[in-house]
């Protein structure tokens, strides 16, 4: 399996100071599996080779929270109230600021604000990756059983090429990095690696694409 | 929380004799905790319950495999194609028929097949739900961190309340059951209960709803 | 047919100054027709009673031109591409910005812009309209076949009630005009009608809704 | 503009003997037009032409009424309503099977069955596409401002390159025509041709493509 820049995009999800900064809301929660993947290296690894090779690079940012939030809905998750409550991911506030060093840059694509956990549902996303013809998406960022797997279920379903990273991403507990990518990744996702083996196939630059892609898509990277 | 016949429903998801009969193709893999939770019984009762108190019944059928899906899809996932190989519920098969206890009756309805895990997704379900009025439901069957798990994440997505009912769905193993109710469920589901729980709430009519629905929906259901 | 406040929402696509305002963009090319059909009066008209009345109001905004947009997409439409060329709509400008008259209130909502037609293709709007409650959209703004159009016939699939105001927008041409509400309308929308008639329906409060309404709605309004 | 058969499908919408036969239910309304621009000869061509040059052909089927259908739903259209009092493409009659000379040939892909005019709402139409590769849509069939033109808004919103073929479909009149050609059309599509021209272009086989597809496209094509 391998990742050609025409087609494969770096899908950064939620990359907020309050994921992923000291100081940050839901950074105690996180800290422990966070330092133990080595997530931060990870991510600034990723999208620095990511950059360098050419590929897509997508922010895929949950809703900034704002007063009056979730007021009156119907059906506001529990999990939507109990972060409404804390004031995750509010506003003008510095949580609510992606980290510095996942800031977008000209030709990145910030997709519109999700509400729930995927990055697809009410979104742009899909429309965004169809209009630079991706159709293979790598997730990383945060939550690993939260917004990760919502946006690599979504993708799946969509049609996308789903390709988790599992010491890209953190979650509260090692039951939940269990759930996610032990679990439940297998029966959606199409490839369940780690940083240092991804990087590798960046690297490659989808020399080797051509043995293990299929139909069509073979097609179309070699007609002319 | 509670369940107005008028704006809730059952969504029974799968409900083939490969996942749910003796001498089904996925039967084996599930049976463990199928009987240990006494699966099929919540299920007959769940649905008998509902009818009863005339909760709209709707069925959320898997793609029945025929010959020819999946080949030259650039993206099937690899879940996809381990069932298709095993022809899992294969059109014009016992297998790829719902069981007999779980036959569509006048006024049910039967979504469009979906192709992945989510009954929302490529099908006409979310439709078919707002053309009934109805924004709350109740998922039973299977798989829990498969097709129960998907289909509740895209309709929190989408809006809807959702009911996960610990012993009327099954898994391949304890973990996953684990993964499906006690991690990833709180984030997404407004309700995780059991089956004599809802049967209990069921009964009592939506009675209390009122001390519990909130702005809009109680004024909707209040007006006149 | 009757409009209740809790189930029907007025939306407002595209009140912008190039739309609506002597000196924007658009407006030369469409004031023929909205000076004709009274539009600036209709839509106070219609936006203050509806709030008199307990209606939501949903502003459905076209997304604000930048520079970079569409630079690289593989189909963006030669529409797009126009209004790209002539910046119409350009963030941060007067044109960019709702008109004096239209400016969101505390417990409007304002949906997520849409790149193309649809207030609801790649937009929040759906689960905006759920979340309240709401399953009948009145639709007036900019422009009568594409804008209002759009939206009308995505509201439709996904099971809203619709409604048309002949002289709340306007268009390029009179054949546009009678394209959209003469020819297509009646093809997806359930009502087409005239500000004054829609004035005296809002303000008779849904009084009458009981004799029409059909099915699980009146249930559900009656429930209790 | 060219069509590569590697991503451009061919869209057969709705060919029904009620619509394109001697007989048929609806074919009395729209016969005039449909003989006027030879309309069954120019399906035939644009089949034929398509299948020899390796195009993909998708049919896009409107929902076969049955009986119950739209009962209870609260909000069908009058459309639909009338639709159904007429018990048009009944499922099981004549009138509800595909025109003989357009029946699916393996490898073509069926689309669910669509409730309302576009074959993409609630239905698996851009799930197919996507897994095929397909980024560009070729519009023909039936009726030119109904399910032809409702299709086509759909493409673009979700990011297809649109083709409408004026002489390829028909309407119940000539203002239905001109609304969908020359008012309409042009605020979504990406080409508005006719039969003749087209299979020029296709038998051109998309060989001058380079020259005018834009950007990531191109270098996909030509990646290696």
């Amino acid at each position: 399996m391998t990742y050609h820049p025409a087609t494969t995009a770096l899908l950064l999800v939620d990359p907020y100071n309050d994921f992923l900064s000291e100081g940050g809301k839901v950074w105690p929660r996180v800290k422990t599996i966070a330092e133990e993947v080595k997530l931060l290296d990870h991510l600034r690894a990723l999208v620095r080779v990511a950059r360098d090779k050419g590929h897509k690079i997508y922010f895929v940012p949950h809703h900034r929270w704002e007063p009056g939030d979730y007021v009156n809905w119907r059906h506001p998750t529990p999990y939507q109230l109990g972060a409404a409550k804390r004031e995750t991911f509010a506003k003008g506030t510095w949580g609510g600021t992606f980290h510095d060093d996942f800031q977008p840059q000209p030709g990145d694509i910030v997709a519109h604000e999700h509400w729930g956990s995927s990055g697809f549902a009410n979104t742009d996303l899909d429309l965004q990756l169809k209009q630079f013809g991706i159709s293979r998406v790598i997730l990383v960022g945060m939550i690993a059983n939260t917004c990760i797997e919502a946006t690599g279920r979504f993708a799946a379903e969509l049609g996308y090429h789903v390709t988790l990273v599992t010491d890209a991403t953190a979650a509260f507990s090692p039951e939940a990095m269990h759930a996610a990518h032990t679990v439940n990744g297998p029966t959606y996702a199409h490839a369940i690696t780690t940083t240092e083996a991804l990087i590798a196939e960046l690297a490659d630059g989808g020399k080797h694409e051509d043995q293990e892609i299929s139909g069509r898509e073979s097609e179309l990277l070699h007609s002319k």
